[in-house]
């Protein structure tokens, strides 16, 4: 698939299989998006790879790439492929290909595609671009919430200047819980932590050491956490005891951004529920807030609009639901002190520009020969 | 007013004629409060100054402490008082008093009080207990306009699962300009960094160098800017064009946090509202988001209206408005794009805790001789 540079590699980067500089033999980097990328962008990378060709294709992310867009020559130039899983050529057809990147945070569309699995072909994906703005849904439902923003939004359509009687309980002093500290919950610990947030977060596997802490994976510069150094506790585990230990350590506000598998379904019940909040430092409890990005069946409806109906929690926001879409008429829609979203934390404007920003490092890392950002494993599927 | 302590001070710490431990000679600390501080709080007090006593007189923040409620000997043995401006003694009444604690940001009440102009007593304002809150209010409507929470929130009333076409503009590379880099701007300044915003700030006197940048005054622990690292551009001056260099600086989110004086009453009219927003990379024009914490009337209402009726600015949060309260009725209601609160901003549980933390190391400077933290310059009378 590669060919070796046959030159010394400076003493600085070690010689890999994958080392050759891009553009070094008429390679190609074949983007295949609605848009065409920035001129700015499309001059550095040229000026950054010399040699290489860059071509694009218009294709909405929703659709597949039209039989005959490209002529056989040209897949067959391709080194470099951006595209959604919809697009990817047969391994036939592109014998120069050394990376895919994909357009989307999960890799579980090309899992059984055979550019992937009989190929060595890096794939990586777009992992990280849901960081910033999700994390500021996360952020702004919690604070509106406590500020009373709906409720004044309420008395300012009727024209109403009212002072509510309760206090606010502003963030400073707060505990944050992260369930799944991945690249949504490191820029929400970042942030929080910012607030004078607590963070404790919580890892399917353990991460005793400064090393296990690290988070190699894309986040535009300034974001995140990629040296895992904002929680002040870390908990992990599979176990029920493990997850209780992590729900029932004092948290104000449960972040849940963990993938959906067959061990997250479900995962937040009417007993989990319970364990979040503290107590005060006058003895009362307060009840904690959950905040669900991730996906709806992870929390157990009923479970949360009966914790949420008797103060068991604060309140909640939800950006997804189960079921989901959540049909008119649903009970959810109007459970106490509730903040429902269409699935739309992910939507930003400078989405396109964050992919084009992993396929530049990438590119650059691919070229020196180092192990890319967002890799797919092939042993794992993610 | 102040007795010389006349053992050798530790070679630490300077000895200055402010300087005498509390709690030495029969010190009495008096607390004119709505609630009596915590018994963790007295506990600590008690054991920090041996000796000191500790007296607490319930009075409502707005009410001036009954006459009799303190004996005059009880008076004659004050040596710090806590107190709103309304409870403060005559200067004869109190001849120990060496220090007094407000529980208002500004020191506006006791200017013309003979206690502050006949005397050397320190006062010190409690300026930076609504860092905190306030700069959660201006970050939480801030994003929740942009990731358009209340365009959800009426939809979730009308139990509709419905996306909009427009996508999110977060706020990752957006710039904040600081109209007044106090407390408030300087929290606010830690979190938008947090959120990969840039920080440009303005303030009247230039701030040239790292000294001129810090802020001595209280802060709760972890927030804020005490060494004023965040802002990346400083502008400063008193003239109409250094604040239309500010304002047109490419602003995305002007945040209003200056106080109000004859100099900042309509500071921002039509001209000014025009300045704000920037160039995006394609050439169109971004209109900016206004927000006022502030005054209202720093701000002219009827070129806000309008600007925002244009476009002129995409969007505006007020937690103050003029007239205020705001009258039923009144346009500014309805206008476009708009979230009004009615001066709630600065509302929060922790609020006594923060004062009483601003009293405990003010206690602590006293003693040692060191400045106090928030003291009234009897020259500017801030």
């Amino acid at each position: 698939m590669t060919t070796l540079d046959l030159m010394t590699p400076p003493a600085t980067t070690p010689s890999t299989p994958g080392r050759r500089a891009l553009g070094s033999d008429g390679d190609v980097l074949l983007i295949i998006s609605p848009r065409k990328p920035a001129q700015a962008w499309i001059d550095r990378i040229e000026a950054t790879f010399p040699g290489l060709r860059i071509i694009h294709r218009e294709t909405s992310w929703g659709t597949k790439l039209a039989a005959g867009a490209l002529s056989a020559d040209e897949w067959r130039s391709v080194t470099v492929l951006l595209a959604s899983g919809l697009s990817l050529p047969e391994p036939a057809e592109a014998p120069r290909l050394r990376y895919v990147q994909l357009i989307s945070a999960g890799a579980n569309v090309v899992l059984k595609r055979p550019l992937f699995t009989e190929t060595d072909i890096i794939f990586a994906t777009a992992n990280g671009v849901h960081g910033p703005q999700i994390s500021e849904w996360i952020i702004a439902t919690f604070l509106a919430f406590n500020h009373k923003i709906p409720t004044y939004l309420e008395q300012q359509k009727q024209a109403a200047w009212k002072r509510s009687d309760v206090l606010t309980e502003d963030a400073l002093g707060q505990r944050v819980g992260i369930l799944g500290y991945g690249s949504i919950g490191r820029q929400t610990a970042r942030v929080a932590t910012a607030l004078g947030m607590e963070v404790y977060a919580y890892t399917l596997h353990p991460r005793d050491t400064p090393e296990s802490r690290r988070d190699d994976g894309f986040a535009p510069p300034g974001t995140g956490d990629p040296e895992g150094i904002y929680p002040t506790k870390w908990f992990s585990g599979g176990t029920r005891a493990d997850r209780h230990a992590f729900l029932s350590s004092g948290i104000d506000l449960l972040v849940v951004a963990t993938p959906l598998t067959d061990n997250t379904t479900h995962l937040l019940g009417a007993e989990e529920l319970k364990l979040l909040g503290r107590t005060r430092d006058d003895g009362t409890h307060r009840a904690g807030f959950l905040s669900n990005i991730a996906r709806g069946p992870i929390v157990e409806t009923d479970a949360l609009i009966d914790a949420l109906d008797k103060g068991i929690l604060r309140g909640a926001a939800l950006d997804v639901t189960d079921p989901e879409p959540l049909p008119d008429g649903h009970r959810l829609w109007s459970a106490k002190n509730i903040i429902i979203t269409p699935h739309i934390s992910g939507s930003s404007t400078k989405y396109d520009e964050r992919v084009l920003a992993i396929l530049e490092d990438n590119m650059q890392r691919l070229s020196e020969g180092r192990p890319l950002a967002n890799r797919v494993s092939r042993r794992d599927g993610y």
